[in-house]
């Protein structure tokens, strides 16, 4: 079974102050990046894997999905996500997706956002998605990249000329790493991008679009500590298609 | 004009003296990664963009390629390569891969070793590419990886702990990176490595398998030097195919 760090209180009360979880999708940086390779949902069914409070579920239904099914391992998470919809169309779920299972063909489109760097089989995943999948249904997820991941210490310092850098190590040693975000211990897994890729391949997506988010410049000048996201990326962003 | 560093006497003779100069193909350590990829060459017709002294064109036609065409911008290389070679499923010819135009629908292989980073309109040659390529036919490459790229000083430095750290900043400001390696200002155009395979997406290939090479624990076990590719990537190798 995955951590379930978002079932810690200390976690789950800092994560709830977020930006992205006070304000939801607008909160997030990189939403106009995602929503811009977003297929039309309307009529679609949608599974939403780490659904988190459900901002994007209601956004897609909102958008004209059927219905979309919200899988989350986080029992605080679902919890506040079913208090704050009120809404048939939406089912919530505490699930693994380490372990899930889904229906063959019964989705049009899959989303992920921030989810998959907690999971250590991404190919069981990977593979469990491609199949819940109808033949040209899209799945489109953001993942933490892998150079800001892969660092043993993962944060800027300077450099001998007065620059903020990234000190890149380790990136081509995958597997976990333990960080103190939010909470200490906080334990991801560390892929590299061509990793993250070629499992999407093996499991039979077509890759449509790989964007290492960066903010714009419009984004920057409303909110200049966005800035340094243009020094190294920290999100991914992947398009593939069954 | 693509810069024409090969052919400036300083650079051009201290690249003679690298060990994938000397030695050729298994003088390069990420070779036997890219031969893994490779398809079955016998009978094909080959493209080698940016072919330097031939030692692919010969491997390939060692291996039963029909025919060779290798392209280079360096009279130098070009004139060595036509030295080394005699071989009339062969022809080398100088060529900027800024400018060049190939027959369509001509060929069933196109590689490409260490020289798409010199270009600026990667997205007009890669269409060119495409369309010299049979469909179904392969295109596999090797690029310097942007992390190599992206630096304002990319070059090892240490982090605060004693470890050798990667200065990565920079890495979302695609364009011309001067760096002096082998001689002084010797131009590279980086770009991240979501615009390259999208551009590849763009000219209508499928992207196969993605690479961000490191060396084994066999080939660091006989090359300590090695091991610093582990912490950084510093080639990127792509397979897509027409």
């Amino acid at each position: 079974m995955a951590q379930n760090i978002y079932d810690t209180p200390e976690f789950f009360a800092r994560y709830s102050e977020l930006g992205r979880s006070v304000h939801g999708l607008d909160g997030a940086a990189e939403w106009p990046a995602i929503r811009a390779l977003l297929p039309d949902l309307g009529g679609k069914r949608v599974v939403d894997l780490g659904c988190g409070f459900g901002w994007f579920a209601r956004w897609a239904r909102q958008h004209g999905a059927a219905h979309v099914l919200g899988l989350d391992l986080s029992e605080n998470m679902i919890g506040r996500a079913r208090t704050d919809t009120s809404d048939a169309g939406i089912d919530y779920e505490i699930a693994d997706l380490e372990q899930i299972e889904l229906p063959e063909s019964s989705f049009d489109f899959a989303y992920s956002s921030l989810a998959l760097h907690y999971i250590a089989d991404l190919g069981r995943l990977v593979k469990t998605v491609q199949r819940s999948l109808r033949p040209g249904a899209s799945f489109i997820f953001t993942i933490e990249h892998p150079i800001y991941m892969a660092p043993a210490h993962a944060g800027w310092m300077p450099d001998g000329d007065g620059r903020k850098i990234w000190p890149i190590d380790r990136y081509s040693v995958e597997g976990p790493r333990r960080t103190d975000w939010l909470a200490k211990g906080v334990i991801k897994q560390h892929r590299t991008l061509g990793t993250t890729l070629n499992t999407l391949i093996g499991a039979g997506f077509a890759i449509r679009h790989v964007q290492e988010w960066a903010p714009t410049a419009d984004q920057i000048a409303a909110n200049p500590d966005l800035a340094e996201e243009v020094e190294r990326p920290m999100i991914l962003i992947v398009s593939a298609q069954r």
